[in-house]
């Protein structure tokens, strides 16, 4: 494989190597082979990498962007911009090989403004980071996706991430007003305004974001931030079904309550995550909803009470609410485990995103459940109940034939529920590489052709992360 | 005129009108001179209206649509989509004639589904009446534009419509999930899916939404909706100046409080309300504050008590509170009668639609009323503080072709000025036919390019909307 590659870099250098070398310097540069090797994936495992990236750029500035994509486009390279890889689509995978921009050094908070409640930011911020320095003015971006320690702005631009709290706060795309965005061509541009509200022309500024690089890359971005809930407290309520969590959480809302966080966690996901990390999770039943209010004080207590009222209207068996900041860490943190107690149970954790409406949730989770034991294969439910948003963890060895080409088989019944649901493919991962053969079953065959249409447009050399989503 | 119209709509018939009258039936058309001067302008006022429509049809089915169009398109004849007609920016006019689509007969709520948290609906949908409806459900539509007694989803869809409320809930672009639209050939396609979250795909609902019928016409939609909050008050906040006025918002949303509505009338707007519809404003004082909190009873109690606490810091002269629905429907009132009242000041009343970073609110509303006086205009500033958004209300007579004149230059300094101060041309209103010449100074030329060309591909006879946004 490294000769392979060896060979292919060797005709790649010196022509263009030495060129983007003069663009952003020497030191903002990996090219050798091991180091190539740690950009050939992300965190969608796509097995076994069949391509490696010919180079890593690391510029500081925008110019360096405009710069570099010039280059590509010229000698049609593809392009694939790069946070920290958190991906599960496979949307930094280099599958054609091409430049890999990675934005580790275009990582500042340029300003905040607690006046206008915006931030203006560079796409290599990590959002965890972010979050703290907002709090220091008493602001609040509340897109979280779980990874939000590691991951950055401009993936979750990329991707439109979400995250628990997504069900009060909506995602990634309710919170970009503005976007530097550098063309296929190198040429730079703005999308939209400095305002709250902007219905000058049509929404650029909604195209490029979740477009996952394939447009057009992001090099600063203006977000909206929300003045910070004051308190906010978290309760657990356990349930002998999983249709019995639901109704509670339709009951819930249509009792005028908006809780910040709507999770759910089926048996298997709570067995495992108390198995590796125990925190006394029960796990002797089918469901767990975690539920987390947000505002002032009083009403939070107003909101606990009606919520572990209707959660025993619904025959919730047992319901732990935090009392103190540590019970409240305790329960996130038993949440927060879940994809590192997954791990643990096989080499390969593959975490799926399918949405669905909300009344179909019961249906979609038995359906995870049949089709996992159908070809044999290890899955814990859970997800962002609120919105619709089921994440099925799989557990398994991709080394093995059998097992792989029955996750496969899987994965398309899978998809194919979901959108027989109502549903879609994807409500906050993306498609990147890995679900873009599915988009013919999810999306409009028209509104397909505009996608691609659109792509062309905006690419047509097709450089930007190309064989992508569209 | 009349003569001159009559001419050319001997010319249309009966190639086209005969065509159309078998989509529609006979009953769905309205063809004759007279009738037709009523579909010639909006409420934008363009003066002294160049054009009639040709014909107009009334719609009741997607498929008429779509045979409508499919026939505009091979003939290449300009297509209006027209609801209520209550556009400020010229966005229904036709004024390159063709045909106007009347939405009056799709009105229908087809469906709302208080689990999913959804109702799909078709565009001649009244908005309040909606809001209505779904309030039995106990849920909540919150866009709530100044005109929602008669103005339509379909309107606010093409506009993106916001409101007072867009501060704490957004504008219609934030409610929308996904759209039937009718492409320019007739072409019928869905542009996303069922789903509280969706990135499968580009964007296209937010491309759709906000283009002004330009694109496409929306024939159904799936909106958002939430659960109702339980309570609301209202309180108006006297100032000596604006900047006091200002200075007590930021403070208030510094302060973790997220009112539903923060809106500012200058003391010209107080005065004009209080003269013609009398409710004991104080007509003495340069600005006041109309703040709107919701939420449980508690919460209310808390959030009122603050924000009373903060406009006191901030100079305020004088508070009135409302105890009782009776006084928070006099508050209201008072509020909702300021187009009315303005309009009592001279023939015409122009509401202009200009948005800038919250923090240059100051400068903004000191801006207009300096050009107002340069021009010799009677200019009443109100407006979204909270969402940076000013309407002002320009009281003039538009036969003075003096007056008129004045008036286009003011505007186009207003303009400047908005984007001087890094704000733009419209937050709610759109661009239509009246604002279109201004894009250059506020959306980059890139972008602008990038967005003509977007209206090539799905438009190439030009036949949604021409002449109007792009």
């Amino acid at each position: 494989m490294i000769t392979k590659e060896k060979e292919k870099n060797n005709k790649f250098y010196p022509n263009i190597s030495n060129k983007l070398s003069k663009i952003v310097g020497k030191n903002n540069i990996i090219s050798d082979i091991e180091g190539l090797y740690a950009y050939s994936f992300d965190c969608a495992h796509i097995p076994f990498n069949k391509e490696y990236p010919r180079i890593v750029v690391f510029p500081e500035t925008t110019k360096d962007v405009s710069d570099i994509l010039r280059l590509a486009n010229k000698y049609k390279i593809p392009v694939i911009a790069r946070g920290a890889g958190t991906n599960h689509a496979g949307g930094c995978a280099p599958v054609k090989g091409g430049i890999i921009i990675h934005f580790s050094k275009m990582n500042k908070i340029l300003d905040i403004n607690s006046m206008n409640l915006t931030c203006r930011v560079q796409p290599g911020v990590v959002v965890g980071e972010l979050q703290k320095e907002v709090k220091k003015s008493g602001l609040f971006f509340p897109p979280d996706p779980s990874n939000l320690a590691v991951s950055t702005i401009g993936g979750g631009i990329a991707l439109s991430s979400g995250g628990p709290r997504a069900f009060k706060y909506g995602t990634f795309k309710d919170y970009v007003l503005d976007l530097e965005v550098v063309l296929a061509d190198g040429t730079i541009m703005r999308t939209g305004a400095q305002t709250a509200k902007n219905v000058t022309g049509y929404n650029l500024t909604q195209l490029f974001t979740g477009s996952e690089g394939t447009l057009g890359i992001v090099t600063e971005a203006l977000l909206k931030l929300i003045p910070s809930p004051e308190y906010s407290n978290v309760l657990m309520a356990y349930f002998n079904t999983i249709s019995d969590a639901v109704d509670a959480v339709s009951s819930i809302i249509n009792s005028h309550l908006v809780p910040s966080v709507v999770d759910l966690l089926d048996k298997k996901t709570l067995q495992t995550i108390e198995s590796f990390y125990p925190t006394g999770l029960l796990t002797d039943k089918e469901a767990a909803l975690l539920i987390e209010v947000d505002g002032d004080k009083s009403s939070i207590i107003i909101q606990q009470n009606k919520i572990i009222e209707l959660c025993k209207k619904y025959n919730s068996v047992h319901i732990e609410c935090a009392e103190n900041e540590i019970q409240k860490e305790k329960i996130w943190t038993a949440r927060r485990s879940s994809f590192g107690a997954c791990a643990q149970l096989a080499p390969n954790v593959i975490t799926e995103d399918v949405v669905v409406p909300r009344s179909k949730i019961s249906e979609m989770a038995s359906g995870i459940l049949s089709i996992s034991n159908k070809y044999n294969l290890t899955a814990l439910v859970m997800g962002h109940i609120g919105d619709g948003n089921i994440h099925p963890n799989f557990a398994l060895d991709l080394r093995d034939i059998v097992q792989k080409s029955n996750f496969e088989k899987a994965k398309t019944e899978l998809f194919e529920l979901a959108v027989k649901l109502g549903g879609t493919l994807s409500g906050e991962h993306g498609i990147g590489c890995q679900k873009s053969v599915y988009l013919p079953i999810a999306v409009d065959r028209t509104a397909l052709k505009i996608m691609s249409d659109i792509k062309k447009l905006l690419d047509p050399n097709n450089i930007l992360n190309p064989d992508k989503m569209i």
